[in-house]
């Protein structure tokens, strides 16, 4: 039999997937399963853009140009420029998910042996496209002690090899919550300049900011235009996660120019989709007025519930819909299983992401967890009381 | 300013885009253009799966199973049983378009510095996706003498070495329209059992089979299961380029499960896509009828048309809906802008495509071109027209 690639050999499956079977055997088993696991919102995509694909009147449905159809750039460019964002169509390219647009940037800017630096806990996803594009992630460990702020700028600085070619953030964080302040990306800022680095921004998350914190965005730091490189995505902000559109956005010329040999070859990103993320650009200001609130209260119900649970912190999330949060037991990995095969409440049980998928350092994040606010509040409060009777009773609690 | 990867730079950009300013600068100066050079098919996507997209009525547009909807799949398994390919829904990955199911494959089979040998001429994105991956494409030359059919397998065994990973054809072929026959599928899997590699194969055509020729898929090559491995799309099938829906298949369980990992990375392909990919697999065969009955007459009509030019020699295509066809011109790049920039027949002209972009081996193809039978016959007969008025004044005529 022929082999299998040693990078497809590396790929991590990661410790959520792991999770699904046991996840399915308990629903088999008659049990309510509460995912706080997942980042699939369950808000209504908004309507302007439902209609949008039920009044689709094309005839074919054509590749669309390979950096997105200029119309979506066009506009997508005013989105932009409407929140301080200076840019325009010719910096945009549509991809296929944020997830394209950051494997572009990985392929484009780095060659196979670059390093990337990037604050750990971080979105497990990120490995899998630095893998695939041969490329090594340093982390820096940020710490749930302060919320998982930046990790001082002298640790980025001690990590720099001339292997390394980037640093990435992700703005508000997946998964701990953090939103990075404009005083952490200047530092990031002249650490990236004085040498000569990319500053990637994944900020799928901007339009959740909670408690008058203001997003600051990485497109907006003074004489970083060749540097800085922005991903994005309609997923989140619009309930969209399976239209597959995000952007991959620069003012560096030659690195757009780069990027779109890479789209060419791939042909086009979805032409409905496109359509859907067009029209979501008209969304009210209403939709996202009722969004927020109901995030935040999401947020306060479930950071407070959390926190009344003897040996549990969480750490209040100032944006995105996650946090990750301190656990009294012995093996995250071994704790969310337990959850899911031997224990239940009442009929009920709840899925956690184990932390430990999220740090590329081995060993840590073993007594944290991510938790996702995607439900509504009688079910959050269900998940929370769940993972309260459990720390009770699980025979690996420290 | 920090550098682009060296991948970036060797990205080639396909001789087709280089020619697309031209196009439109040659619009813009009131001149109609015939587009002989896309695979962008001008036929109506089925009723079936625009009314699926009409009906949608999903209030949240959520990411689908990374392996493509279950429901999707057990359809789309009964689909290739129904044409005698039989393969099961745990055999088949969901993917962004075929170009996705190309990528994974390279990234799952072959390490970077592995080889992939693949007929020439071949569809330019194979080089892309290879380069993407590290992988080194190694091309054999076909013969427009022979109508390019697979060359001896002689020629494959004297290129196989140490790295040789996989073998790769695309059949009904992308740009020659050749159909290779099961024979010649059988010298192919009888080197790749002895060599232990895999067999790729690109069947996105395979509905435009012409003159009783039947399609012998790589599935059906018996002992090659652990080695063969479908490269599958909606796209031409269905006339739904846009909705970048493809599929991934083997019966080889490490590759699948391999694959997924990648797949999981990326979350998963369009939803929407996929809604129309399923509704598709209810198209009534008079649909296909209508299609076959339509390419039959166009090919026809353009192959007969250019082989009465003095000089053009246009092999008959068994298959898709491309011929490769041979000019008397020294340089295919020059003369295909030429026609664009500087000639004019009675306000209209001609855009085809240069071999040379589908040759790995520099200097071959030079006085080919690649056309594409995607127009109405009208403006079939007018875009062979121009080109036989091109040809009596082209400067570099041989």
């Amino acid at each position: 039999m022929p082999s299998i690639s040693d990078r497809g050999c590396k790929m991590p499956a990661s410790p959520i997937r792991k999770l699904v079977p046991f996840a399915e055997a308990a629903k088999k088993r008659g049990i309510k399963v509460y995912h706080l696991n997942i980042g699939q919102p369950d808000i209504r995509t908004p309507e302007v853009a439902l209609n949008a694909i039920r009044n689709f009147d094309q005839q074919v449905i054509e590749y669309s140009h390979s950096a997105g159809n200029e119309s979506y750039r066009t506009k997508l460019a005013a989105y932009y420029r409407n929140i301080g964002i200076n840019i325009g169509s010719e910096d945009i390219i549509i991809t296929t998910g944020g997830s394209e647009a950051i494997s572009f940037a990985f392929k484009v800017c780095m060659n196979p042996g670059d390093e990337v630096i990037i604050p750990e806990p971080f979105y497990t996803n990120y490995n899998a496209f630095a893998l695939s594009a041969g490329v090594k992630v340093i982390p820096i460990t940020s710490s749930i002690r302060d919320g998982f702020a930046l990790p001082p700028i002298s640790e980025f600085e001690k990590s720099i090899t001339p292997r390394t070619k980037a640093i990435m953030v992700c703005n508000p964080n997946n998964p701990t919550g953090y939103l990075y302040s404009k005083e952490e990306l200047l530092q990031l800022r002249d650490l990236v300049l004085k040498h000569d680095l990319y500053l990637f921004a994944d900020e799928v998350y901007r339009e959740f900011c909670y408690d008058g914190n203001k997003h600051f965005s990485v497109m907006n730091l003074e004489g970083l235009e060749d540097h800085a490189v922005l991903m994005d995505s309609v997923s989140k902000r619009y309930s969209e996660c399976g239209v597959r559109i995000g952007a991959l956005i620069s003012k560096n010329k030659r690195l757009i120019a780069t990027a779109l040999k890479f789209a060419q070859a791939r042909l086009s990103p979805p032409s409905l989709g496109q359509v859907i993320g067009e029209a979501s650009l008209e969304t009210p200001a209403t939709y996202f007025e009722e969004v927020y609130n109901e995030y935040i209260s999401r947020r306060n119900l479930v950071i407070e519930e959390l926190n009344k649970i003897p040996g549990v912190f969480a750490p209040m999330p100032k944006g995105a819909f996650y946090s990750v949060i301190s656990l009294p037991i012995d093996n995250a990995d071994t704790f969310c299983q337990w959850l899911l095969e031997e224990f239940e409440y009442k009929g009920q049980t709840v899925m956690l992401a184990p932390a430990t998928g999220f740090y590329a350092t081995e060993g840590l994040g073993l007594n944290e967890a991510r938790i996702a606010y995607v439900l509504k509040k009688d079910d959050l409060r269900n998940a929370v009381k769940c993972l309260e009777e459990a720390l009770k009773v699980y025979p690996g609690r420290r």
